[in-house]
């Protein structure tokens, strides 16, 4: 037989490697409502809504809320209901971790995500093991720097995603330069619905359509409204797919003529920063030193950027590697990496934006695969002028 | 002038006399990617996507990524960009923590959903404050508890959810029973179409739609598909809106005959417990009791319930009460309230469900308002059989 390894068992091998490097006789990862992780669906195939201990061997012991999608989806050794455990994480963890598996002393870890409280009344509770719970260096951020490289099934699925968002994207752009004047929500649901009659499962997130009353938010609240789209101005279409739970990410802005100088400004300064960031996207380059560059150039063309610059691309439709300047100590800082650098199979958002409160928003979104001597735009999402 | 107080200063009266109470200077809750909650939106309409200092005179502090936003939306004394922070949480706390506004030795609450790294690094590098960081007793769980008692502005947002809700769910049984054999996709787009263009804010969460051949799992995962709804077996729709910020939840089950002897037992099940459960909906009831009671009467007829019984509603589709039976220490423990008993204003789900990995899956789910005396009914979505 020389079938490839199954990438969830191969995946589960380097995490058991780093557990005994790190002398760890295991690690804990949850993924429940108000702790959400697509870890345990990298690790295992199971989508949600589950507990996962995997051992310094690489077993895996899955303990799922839905013991029947767990056994259609889960790729471990052993499942578990969750209603073993009274459906209760602490007395979950607790069980688990005094089960003879782990022997005295044996060192665990839990993921850095879980509440202060819990955390502090396991360390009371647990004695025989030994608690370590970190951010910066913890399995978190390992996990993170092993889902930012992709592997080839990934890779598929990514460019699955990115090739319908550039046929929908395309569709609209079209559209729009035809006359069409859809409302905010016309337009997100012609979307949703596309994607999925299109094999995805479903959007990427909650599509974000702003026309030019409400395109100066940074994020569109609501996500659209009745409002028109594409009017004189500006408008805002944030959205993606997500394929086989792999998710893209574009936004494309309509710019309506005739615009105001400060209109013209905030377009020009989107162009120049998505120009200038897109060269600096190559193996080895510090992501944090790009969303650094970019973040002073838009400062100094009078719009500082209130958000990052880009973000990786994967299970989640924001995971690592993040291209914001160095934050010390900030949740996400962990993901990172423990070598934040960019290396090929890297896939991540570039985009720029600049928001006034009443000139309105410009984005420009477009996502990148890194290749071993620079990148691969996935998608191509323009800002367009549907009159020019 | 006698004009109602502002519903988010009187919220804020509250919590500041609790924090009096407690002898707190204040409490920092967040709601940031990671870490949602909806506490931000219910203290001060805004909504989402920032940090609150709450002091104990009741002056609010909003740290937000969207200014132009927050500038429409929040009723606070005071708003900070939260870039001025580097967009950086623990570096917002660290400064917020480290100002003037602080007494030396004053006790502040920090919310107990964040991670446990980070609030032990807060810990050691914060000494001028003393932190609290709580999950039972904390401001959270006295959050839950007065979010879990709607008032009048609430429940009316909670009723237009719950009559948009009834109309979309009659419109499907009638059409049902009709002959209609919709997708679950389409079925999915169609109500989520439907409800935003009938005013609401969109839907209550991603919504569920289950064939026969998918409705044995717990949550339908993916949520829907091109899978036929409403053939021969049990199909499960699970959706709701969402109206002003307020959120509805129901689940219909269409049971097409022949059923199996197997099948009719499921359906018996879920039908008995649902009537078992309704009455004890009451003032002064303790929620885990009625979950405790359902769960031990599903299981001593075979199909013991993977899921709670039912929770609040409001702000978050899942919120306090909680129908589960008592589970000390688990996060959402704290959301039961410090006087976990049933009372009037509250609004929550009663959704009893049985599942089989052959036989599928039924649930029947409403929504109900406890009243002085008892409970109303705000929703009507039934276990329907298009064909009988």
């Amino acid at each position: 037989m020389c079938a490839a390894e199954d990438p969830f068992v191969a995946r589960r091998r380097r995490l058991a490697a780093w557990l005994s490097e790190q002398g760890l006789a295991a690690a804990l990862l949850v993924d429940f409502e108000g702790l959400r992780s697509a870890s345990l669906r990298y690790y295992t195939g199971h989508p949600m809504d589950a507990l996962l201990v995997v051992w310094a061997s690489g077993r895996a012991l899955l303990v799922a809320w839905d013991v029947s999608l767990a056994e259609k989806r889960a790729r471990v050794e052993r499942i578990e209901p969750y209603s073993r455990f009274g459906r209760s994480l602490p007395r979950a963890i607790r069980e688990l971790l005094s089960a003879p598996a782990f022997g005295s002393r044996a060192r665990v870890e839990l993921s850095g995500a879980l509440p202060f409280p819990l955390v502090r009344e396991l360390e009371q509770d647990l004695d025989r093991v030994e608690l370590v719970c970190r951010g910066s260096g913890g399995v978190d951020e390992f996990t993170a720097g092993l889902r930012a490289v992709k592997d080839p099934g990934e890779l598929e699925a990514l460019r699955q995603a990115c090739r319908l968002t550039d046929e929908l994207s395309g569709e609209v752009e079209r559209r729009l330069a035809d006359g069409w004047r859809p409302s905010e929500t016309e337009l997100a649901l012609h979307l949703e619905a596309e994607a999925r009659a299109r094999g995805a499962e479903g959007p990427s997130f909650e599509t974000l359509a702003a026309g030019p009353g409400r395109s100066f938010a940074i994020h569109a609240f609501p996500a659209y409204t009745a409002e028109a789209f594409g009017g004189r101005g500006f408008s805002i279409l944030d959205f993606g797919v997500c394929w086989e739970g792999y998710h893209s990410d574009v936004t494309l802005t309509a710019a309506r003529g005739p615009l105001s100088p400060l209109q013209e400004r905030l377009r020009e300064a989107v162009l120049a920063a998505y120009a200038r960031a897109l060269p600096q996207v190559k193996p080895g380059a510090d992501p944090r030193d790009i969303g650094a560059d970019i973040d002073r150039f838009l400062s100094e063309a009078g719009f500082p950027m209130p958000h990052g610059l880009g973000h990786g691309l994967g299970l989640e439709a924001h995971e690592a590697p993040s291209l914001r300047p160095p934050q010390p100590g900030a949740p996400g800082a962990a993901a990172a990496g423990p070598n934040g650098l960019l290396k090929p199979g890297m896939v991540l958002t570039i985009e720029p934006g600049a928001y006034h409160p009443e000139a309105g928003g410009v984005r420009l979104e477009n996502d990148l695969l890194v290749t071993a001597d620079g990148h691969e735009l996935l998608t191509h999402a323009r800002l367009v002028q549907p009159d020019a």
